[in-house]
């Protein structure tokens, strides 16, 4: 992590910034090869150096160094990322009739095309007056805002008086990383405008979303939950989804907290403060877009973004009891999120409901037009949500032996929900058995940590490490030290564990698992400035996270209950590449199963009515 | 390097062979995480340690090991390869009037069309009586049968005997590392039977087509040029594209010498002896596929295969003075090629004339029935070769300094090349600038060295070290120290110079270079036994063959020409992906306006005549 002069490294100007002309200014650098011909005797001399353990490494480091090898490459500042992503070709999935495909359309008319998913009369489960909690959804404010009930500018000041109180010191949710009431207000007036006109963009104009601070959305800088990375490297504009939720008429309503650099489960940030559980303030929201389950579980707002490249979307999500979807790889474009990871990283949607869920996908799914040649990403997909008659065809692949490690509440809580599905939908389970799981959980772990700690090597060297938190610190030295025959390795376990997923969706349409192996565990004092070291309760967290990230499939989580404290408990289905409308599917039938017995936070505002 | 006990690592299973059914033996191993919860002073002590240079090493090593990370990731062996490879989406290329479109067929229906390419009334120039020197080519071999001037079995025994007396210590060209005379015979005369019958299987039928050590075919053991390989991993069927020319008919003659681990670029062996240029005994013939090249040359075969991983092929073609033709990544299945690396290697082919290229690459050319689904490899095209009706459009692009960077015999020949190409067609040359040749090289030298090292870990764990020669040792003590970091870095540069190289080729078909910075070079008597390590000359050779690899492009270089010395000079064409059929013709075109100058080798066999 040391600082490199700049005689000893070559920062690479953007490509379209090159001159590729005859008379270019580019310096063609000529082989200077130092190293003398060798053969006999001298050959064996050299190999014996070269074998011994420290003298080896030395000549290595001095050769690698005098060959230009740690200039030009090895420690070079390069702006692309690598070449080979996990982008799996589309197959063709059934495309059932209840589907709607959209053709690559603008994210108004795919929000248009959403909202006729969630509208059918059959919907209208939330009237029941058996039910004890429902949030506010997209649909609701919608229909206020048109019924002129109330307007997004009542909402937004609503919104920051209920962050104001959400911060005094006797609650201290940290829900917010930035958050500008005056930007937020600017925004809400230009939406009430519009209603007032008749004229509003979408059923999003004027919805409160918030943005995790790992996505680039102005005027905010993005600090990626740490002290420095806003200082290193400037937020410009929206990121692609951000610009796709302002042109639908979103009100972004800041950006929230997370672990820092997502280089964690819990969501306790020293830097910014530790997220609290909005069901119960003394444990974890889980991480690493803790801010977002939190404000959306608080019912701040129906929908919020994340990334998650280790669970850091549905870990969140189970743990705050909302609906946590990550998409397949490729699906949202990934511009303008902060460059953590080049293959496991994907934006994610925390929703209070899977309709939510659903018109926020809409929203920003689908490529950017110029990513289409050179992916083939097929269109998207969106479910008509319409109960009861589901298709009674689905079959669930359930690894018992994985499914059952959980703690006792969530395993009871899972296999009942499980159960229900079949009692009311005629769905069968599946039992099968799932290879080397830890294993891929390793290896995704090594990945994350190299391409972390590779596309963060430039900025590091830019800042004083005691502007580190302790964790991070940790976690750093850890996502630094693999080499790459280490690498190469937990690409081949990828490349087995994809292998063996397409073999198991070749029997199922879906796996079931728990979202998380624990729920919200209690905050400790002594972690709170320093951050922790947990890797129990991390690796009981993400036990059921890594095929989403490592193999790019597709994944949603549902609230199916609480455990002896009263603590939310997720289901998780994981789909295979580009079925995100099958699991939108599912995830709405579990919800109707669910839904009668959700409970009100501890901590939560209720802006469309004020209740 | 050293000797990792089985209870220290795992060896996975085919995944046809993993039960993922109910009732699996597959064992579920939860995550057994030995790290206790840290924060506070304690979290700051660890990081302290953590971040001690030496300390904090051998923390990690425990810890990793500790977590079962070294056990099932990094020292475990796995089959698969890696999931990404450079393989470049099909964007569609102009197919010309004059190709001809294979639509996935036989390797025979290829190979009939194919030689409707070459058969054209215009291609009499060989019999043009200014001719110094001509080849026979595969059409001449099978004209000769056809007419029964000749069989099959009276050339395998001219060529056994040619091949026994280039072994004589007086010549000891080391062209093969396994020959079986018997072998050669019987296929020979099975040949001869269909011939007899008139009812040979293509005009490959009856044709002697050598196969580098690299590449699986029976019933020759694989070597890949060690003293071990073959020991630890048998040769248990044809490699797919040995499979396709058997297929055809063709006479498989043994397997070619080649530099150990194609880990070199001089060819020289210190386990089976040191192939020599047919043009002069005294060079090397390059590498690696010293062996290919060098039989070719001295006409014991019109065209053998090669394996070319950062020019492999094309550098000993040059060297030589034949053609040497590198398909684009992905078009020639792997299957049965030694997996030495998974990104930057390919079969390639070495031919006296473009012709034969042309109707070998029919033969091999085309995926198989089962990669069809995870990659769209478009249509083998096979360009007419009619002289003189040449598209006068081309458009070559020339980096100046880039060529230029050669010695002068070299920079002056191939000068003079392009020179005839604008009189004699009109062809245009723009002048460029390629940035960064040399982090490119030095990128793609990190790239194969993890890769190899990665691959073949697990077979040298099994070995005496004392069983590889010096200056593979070398090699392999350099690939294993490169970290995760530096691979990384090294993908960007890739991601990097293919968006250069795309710019370039929106103003131009092709890139054209010298094939070589050298040529062949003496052989010194200290490294026969020894290997010698000559990272200079080394440097020259690969000068201008990273492209083709790391990139994955498509190149083909022909004898243009021969220095003072007279040894061969080769011109490269580099060109778009799955470009092939451009390619082919533009080599034609310039070997027709250098043919008439050919020399013949000093070391030459004339099967078909005897003269």
């Amino acid at each position: 992590m040391g600082l490199i002069g700049s005689d000893e490294r070559v920062f690479y100007k953007p490509v379209d910034e090159v001159d590729l002309g005859a008379d270019s200014k580019e310096i063609y650098i000529r082989a200077n090869v130092k190293a003398p011909r060798m053969a006999g005797l001298l050959v064996k001399v050299f190999v014996w150096l070269l074998e011994s353990r420290f003298l080896g490494a030395v000549i290595l480091h001095f050769l690698k160094k005098n060959n230009l090898i740690h200039k030009l490459v090895s420690y070079a500042e390069l702006q692309e990322s690598p070449l080979f992503v996990p982008f799996h070709p589309y197959e063709g999935t059934e495309v059932v009739e209840e589907y709607i495909q959209c053709d690559h359309q603008s994210p108004e008319k795919q929000v248009q095309q959403a909202t006729l998913c969630v509208q059918s009369p059959e919907n209208t489960l939330k009237t029941s007056p058996n039910f004890s909690f429902q949030r506010w959804t997209i649909m609701d404010y919608a229909r206020a805002y048109k019924s002129r009930e109330i307007t997004p500018l009542m909402v937004a000041e609503k919104l920051i008086e209920a962050v104001r109180e959400s911060s005094k010191p006797s609650i201290e949710m940290s829900f917010f990383i930035s958050f500008e009431a005056q930007d937020i207000l600017n925004q809400a007036s230009e939406s009430t405008l519009r209603y007032e006109r008749g004229e509003p963009i979408s059923v999003l104009d004027g919805i409160p979303v918030a943005i995790k601070d790992e996505i680039d959305c102005l005027p905010y800088p993005t600090t990626g939950g740490t002290q420095w990375m806003h200082k290193v490297r400037s937020c410009k504009e929206d990121a692609c989804c951000v610009e796709r939720l302002r042109l639908c008429g979103a009100l972004l309503v800041g950006k929230t907290n997370m672990h820092e650099l997502g280089a964690g489960t819990s969501g306790i940030n020293p830097h910014y403060g530790t997220t609290r559980n909005p069901h119960d303030r003394s444990t974890i929201a889980g991480g690493s877009s803790s801010g977002s389950a939190a404000v959306v579980c608080a019912g701040l707002c129906p929908a919020a973004l994340g990334v998650d490249g280790g669970g850091s979307v549905r870990m969140p999500a189970a743990l705050c009891g909302v609906v946590g979807l990550k998409p397949t790889f490729g699906r949202v474009p990934h511009n303008g999120v902060l460059p953590l990871n080049w293959t496991v990283g994907m934006v994610g949607i925390l929703a209070g409901t899977v309709e939510d869920a659903l018109i926020i996908y809409a929203a920003i799914g689908g490529p950017l037009p110029s990513d289409r040649v050179s992916h083939t990403v097929p269109n998207v997909c969106l479910p008509l949500l319409k109960l009861p008659n589901y298709n009674s065809s689905i079959k669930l692949a359930r690894y018992g032996e994985w499914f059952n490690d959980s703690n006792d509440d969530i395993r009871i809580c899972c296999s009942n929900a499980l159960a229900k599905l079949h009692d009311e939908y005629g769905w069968k389970t599946i039992e099968v058995t799932i290879p080397d799981i830890e294993a891929m959980r390793l290896a995704h772990y090594l990945t994350i940590g190299s391409e972390c700690s590779t596309s963060i090597a430039h900025q590091l060297e830019m800042i004083d490490k005691a502007e580190l938190g302790w964790d991070a610190r940790v976690a750093l030295s850890v996502y630094g030290a693999f080499n790459s025959r280490e690498y190469l390795n937990a690409q081949k376990m990828r490349h087995r564990q994809f292998q063996i997923h397409k073999k198991i969706f070749s029997k199922a349409d879906v796996i079931v698992t728990p979202t998380t192996g624990v729920t919200a565990y209690p905050i400790q004092d002594d972690a709170l400035s320093t951050g922790e070291l947990d890797y129990i309760n991390g690796a009981a967290l993400v036990r059921y996270q890594i095929a989403g990230n490592f193999l790019g499939l597709p994944a949603v989580t549902v609230p199916v209950g609480y455990d002896k404290h009263g603590l939310p408990i997720g289901l998780q289905f994981i789909g295979k590449p580009w079925s995100e409308a099958l699991l939108i599917h599912i995830a709405f039938a579990m919800q109707a199963l669910c839904m009668s017995d959700y409970k009100k936070p501890e901590v939560y505002y209720d802006l469309l009515t004020g209740k």
